[in-house]
């Protein structure tokens, strides 16, 4: 037995309105912790996971386990590490729980055996641990959990991520009623094709929102968050999501819409006081339901998983 | 008989490759020269244009006629204009020939009104004016005519116009093979609907594209010049595109597409000297081939309309 590291690895909210599929930044207020210990065994261990005792503990089939046997092979290394996770994040909440465990994973592995990787590097293991919980590779969770702030994932093969600084005054509301909707299924309420018209609409939107993140121009963030082709094909998954999304605009948000696949919802808001009052305005729409819930109110993560 | 004014129109380059029908920008090295004079008749007429007898010179067909016509009739005046059009820019060329002609007009007219209009709130005049030409409003052209730098248009109803400052030493090559192409017929050929893995790829890279130039980051600008949606449907119209295309990228071209709906094709060049090796290999390839041809080397406009 060597050396032992604590992570915070925070949740995340990927497509951001109208980057379904390219965009995602990480977020503080919630997250998981990790520790991993270096054992000298040669093998990837990891301890059941307390409350998620579905979550695979074998390490070929567990993201964390999955994301640091890629970077070791990558190295030619065979260290063995015992993993324990401290899960806050709900796998199938839509704020990035599989992207958490791999991305605090690969980020304490690489501090143990000496930084052989930059941030930048670890993504692409990042996102192999996440091939092994939904079978297709996306990076828009795991680029910005390991980064933090706003990510592009602009292509795959290679995997080309560029990074933008989140906005000063930018704060996140998060929604997370407790129901689960696995990605796949979430997927499959897809159209495979769509019109070219919106298609256009969408990217004039992405332009708007990059072009806003990048002059920290919060108005113009606001008017590009709209998406106009997955959001209507995926709400009804989700309770209450109209009268939820008119209420935060009201309450003068930013802009409002499904946190990755969902059942989570992002708000977006030009400072702390504004996100507060999103925060009331959610809770008034879901305590009228019978639904458990929980609100996050967050900065945006400025530098993704945090060494404690 | 009052005051009379001079302006220069630049050429304007549409939809950079993955941007289509949202992004443009307008480059100093090709545009017309007009001469706008206040009359004391109450009506705008225009001058018969040497060299172009098919363009209308009746002020409510003519683009420059309809885009001041609704200038005054937003300000409520009845001043009428004499219009001197020196046309260099080929209509159906695909460089903004008709954005030229509206926003010059514009500009000019403004100037000459005592400046009531901000250069924004000229844009949506001179889409007017484009609404004469194609039937069709788009501001792709005409936002960066009148403006200048990189624009994204990215909504109409009410038009939202968001201006990027070009790269210092971003350069532009395009070439205009002397034929005509109408822009109803180029759209035409575009199927209305389109896979969305495709188009998740296009908003990848406009939203690439889009932080590039904030960044002023050459290769990120040239990575995410990629049109996988409407290059390959309208290239056919081209005569050597692909052989072109090929040799610009080998000369060391950040990227290369159709500019607006074609026949001209746009390269850009990090420098004015892969610039000029740009426009020596377009050269080369043309010059097998019997058609006429053009070629111009400009940095990207920073200002848009110039008054003379």
């Amino acid at each position: 037995m060597s050396d032992s590291i604590k992570v915070f690895a925070p949740g995340s909210v990927s497509n951001v309105g109208c980057g379904f599929d390219i965009l995602g930044f990480a977020i503080d207020g919630i997250g998981d912790e990790m520790i991993l210990s270096e054992n000298d065994l040669n093998k990837i261990s990891i301890k059941p996971i307390e409350g998620y005792e579905n979550l695979p503990t074998e390490a070929s089939k567990n993201v964390a386990g999955v994301a640091i046997q890629a970077m070791l092979d990558d190295l030619g290394s065979n260290q063995g590490f015992d993993i324990e996770i401290h899960k806050n994040i709900k796998p199938g909440s839509g704020i990035g729980s599989s992207s958490a465990s791999a991305a605090g994973a690969v980020v304490a592995a690489n501090e143990l055996l000496g930084k052989p990787y930059s941030r930048e590097q670890l993504v692409d293991f990042a996102m192999q641990g996440e091939v092994a919980a939904s079978g297709d590779a996306h990076a828009d969770n795991a680029a910005p959990t390991v980064l933090g702030g706003f990510c592009i994932v602009r292509a795959y093969d290679p995997l080309d991520v560029i990074q933008i600084e989140s906005p000063k005054d930018l704060w996140c509301v998060v929604i997370h009623p407790q129901i689960e909707i696995k990605t796949k299924e979430a997927r499959e309420l897809l159209s495979a094709q769509v019109d070219l018209k919106k298609a256009i609409r969408q990217w004039g939107n992405v332009a708007g929102l990059i072009s806003g993140l990048h002059q920290s121009d919060y108005n113009l963030i606001g008017r590009s968050l709209e998406d106009h082709i997955v959001e209507k094909q995926r709400k009804i998954l989700i309770p209450e999501f109209d009268n939820l999304k008119q209420a935060v605009l009201e309450a003068g948000a930013l802009g409002c819409s499904i946190s990755g696949s969902g059942p989570s919802v992002f708000a977006l808001a030009n400072g702390r006081e504004t996100a507060d009052v999103i925060a009331a305005a959610m809770d008034t729409v879901f305590k009228r339901t019978d639904l458990d819930y929980k609100i996050y109110v967050s900065k945006v993560s400025d530098g993704g998983v945090k060494i404690l």
